[in-house]
């Protein structure tokens, strides 16, 4: 399977584009927004292609062609303030939907957030964010793709211990970035995950 | 008919709610979000009720009992920052068709923006806030209430002329907010205009 990875430069992006690259069975398409991010891919033999996710829906459908699978890992960032949260998070996720429609790409893993399905568990200060997936979670949901939704707990840097919990409502936890893109890659390959969607956290040792 | 007019303390919400009770055949209820914004109703002999967007869904249905029809007329204000945006324009449209929906109420006229649907002429500025109105729209469309959407040009407070222009894409214009409160009114006892969405600009003199 040959999957764009959108937000390749991100921190779950990058782990995730490793995977596909570094499995003989798939192959990555690294999508990044700068030139500058395009050389570290180019390096190691990654296919990568440039990306704007607040341009249009034709440029975005051009960055797909050829490819099986779209995996939106990309994120505005807590720092980059909430008009970023609208237009990227939100805005930029549904205009790859429309582009991945125009291509004719049919299967869409998408990173969300613990419990963006769910206002009553939205803590304040990350409302913004949290309402941003929560809508960009809803027209996925309604948009005809092959969706999954993926929806991790707090996001830490640890070492991936592979063992996670999965579930339609978990308490809040956390999760290495590592397990969440080995669970992206999961949703992938895995027969009767089309139409799921889930919180995800590390597994209760 | 009695319509609760969510944003009453706004603009264009003020003007519709003394639209609607200097009607004979039309009652208003003015929501505000601020015990301090109700005595000018209150004096007016307007019924005026409590409501926060930024709430519950079960508190904005509450507001709702004893309701025919609702006119969202709130906006977060361009100054509030792209936070209130998501919070109130969507999220809190969003809220407000939930709570339409536990109330058992099926009319719902949105003031939204010109050419909201088109991402194509979204003002760079204020392209956030037409993120938001897409796609509290959007949701209206799909919420099985009984909606219509106005979405007005660049708003002024100059006196109403009585004379609009509507259609599905018109050029960019203005509109005093008078006009506006008046179309809103004309939305809600005109038969036809349910399942309408629709530019409205001052007519070319």
């Amino acid at each position: 399977m040959r999957v764009a990875v959108v937000g390749a430069n991100g921190k779950i992006g990058q782990q995730l584009v490793e995977l596909l690259h570094n499995d003989a069975e798939h192959e990555a398409v690294a999508l990044v927004r700068k030139e500058a991010q395009q050389k570290q891919w180019q390096d190691k033999g990654v296919e990568t292609r440039l990306t704007d996710l607040e341009g249009s829906v034709a440029q975005l459908a051009d960055a797909f062609a050829g490819v099986d699978a779209i995996a939106f890992t990309a994120g505005s960032g807590g720092n980059s303030g909430d008009d970023k949260t609208l237009l990227v998070d939100l805005d930029g996720a549904v205009k790859t939907m429309e582009a991945a429609q125009a291509a004719g790409i049919k299967r869409f893993v998408m990173v969300s957030a613990w419990q963006a399905n769910n206002r009553e568990n939205w803590a304040d200060e990350l409302k913004p964010y949290y309402a941003a997936k929560h809508y960009a979670d809803r027209e996925l949901m309604r948009s005809g793709l092959e969706w999954t939704i993926v929806r991790p707990g707090a996001l830490t840097d640890d070492k991936g211990s592979g063992r996670v919990d999965i579930g339609e409502h978990l308490p809040a936890g956390k999760i290495p970035r590592e397990d969440v893109a080995h669970v992206l890659l999961g949703c992938l390959t895995t027969d009767g995950m089309v139409g799921k969607a889930f919180d995800v956290i590390s597994a209760y040792e």
